[in-house]
């Protein structure tokens, strides 16, 4: 059997098999040795993560993933006082969560690579462009300044259990012109977002020692079948 | 765990997690519900395919898909007598190896919906102007006429097993100009030809009676979630 990657996460992992999306990049670059387990769940925060981590990784399942990307932050990010605060969770638990999180996945899979990716920045006068839910009050359910703490509490739970970790919300704000070149509406990816996504996690990957280069290809290369005798490629598999 | 629908094929499978890929199209499609389970072969032919089902599909594996996409004949339509004569499977073969897989497929998984796709239509012109390997002649190692043979075989071994089966060929040669609409090198396939096999193949699931709207999804929606009690939601699960 194939070795297996799952990205768990929010919208953000939820939707990543969309046109140019990170999570269908990944699935391509691997496409002959590696399946891409796509575990995302639009509006999750890591409160509502660790009640459902059982359920999306179900112990005494006998696959074990080579690696786990946990991607929240943008909902837990929300403001507590505005429209999306039932998805708000306060910065220390937000920490906490990650860190129960990734003890977790380690206990049950202790040689299981977890990269950690911090929420991308936002673009506050998008978000009143393009609502979620009813905002009556007219104010941005997240805020830049928001979404930089809790990155910045991604990054310092990261290197307290010596993880890898994307810090998009700072890379992302690197790109001239970030909120349009960046994000949609604000907060989702476009083509260009989701491919640092992507390049960032092969990046993080290689630094873990999963590089494409040096894995198993499932069944032999067009390349390396002899013209002259094709079937005895097959002989051997 | 979630249902699975593996696509099994040559290079059109295998690449169709590309940028705007039927593939990833179908993993966003079910992005909640199916899991989906790559396994193309580029440049594989259905000889080649019967001697690596037992690897593609190990017997004893514990899941189950809900369906299979069979994709194969562009390779086996390749010319005997042309630069990629080694690919090459005779019609009667071919046919025969086709019922050999769907017949593997039935035995294991008596209950999986097996979806035949025949071969895509040819631009010969421009399978000239993108040699995949040398190609002294000068001749087009695919021509549309063979493509369309083996369509037709293709589409009789499934109506003989009584499987669905998207004729590709005739599809996408109802498009205008759809050489270069569908097509990108003669073979593959361009953001249009993905979105061709992607929507062909999701009816025909729906007419497997496979469709997203009566799937479990995996875990409750965001707006499913009482704002006013989350974590309610999550004690049912």
């Amino acid at each position: 059997m194939r070795p297996k990657i799952a990205i768990f996460g929010d919208s953000i992992t939820e939707e990543s098999f969309c046109q140019g999306g990170w999570g269908a990049s990944l699935a391509h670059h691997f496409s002959r040795s590696v399946d891409i387990v796509l575990r995302g769940y639009g509006g999750y925060n890591t409160r509502w993560a660790l009640k459902v981590i059982d359920r999306v990784f179900p112990p005494g399942v006998d696959w074990v993933p080579i690696a786990v990307t946990v991607f929240f932050g943008a909902n837990d990010a929300c403001l507590s006082d505005r429209c999306a605060g039932f998805q708000h969770v306060p910065q220390d638990e937000y920490k906490q969560n990650l860190r129960s999180i990734v003890s977790i996945l380690k206990r049950r899979w202790p040689e299981t690579k977890v990269i950690l990716i911090t929420p991308p920045p936002i673009d506050e006068e998008a978000r009143l462009r393009f609502p979620f839910i009813e905002n009556p009050e007219g104010q941005p359910e997240r805020t830049n300044e928001a979404a930089g703490v809790y990155a910045k509490a991604c990054m310092d739970v990261a290197s307290e259990c010596r993880l890898s970790c994307i810090d998009l919300w700072t890379k992302m704000q690197q790109i001239p012109d970030w909120k349009k070149a960046c994000l949609d509406d604000g907060l989702h990816l476009t083509e260009m977002g989701n491919r640092i996504v992507f390049e960032e996690l092969i990046t993080k990957l290689k630094e873990n020692g999963l590089r494409l280069e040096t894995m198993p290809v499932d069944l032999p290369l067009i390349g390396e079948i002899d013209p002259s005798n094709p079937l005895k490629s097959f002989e051997k598999i």
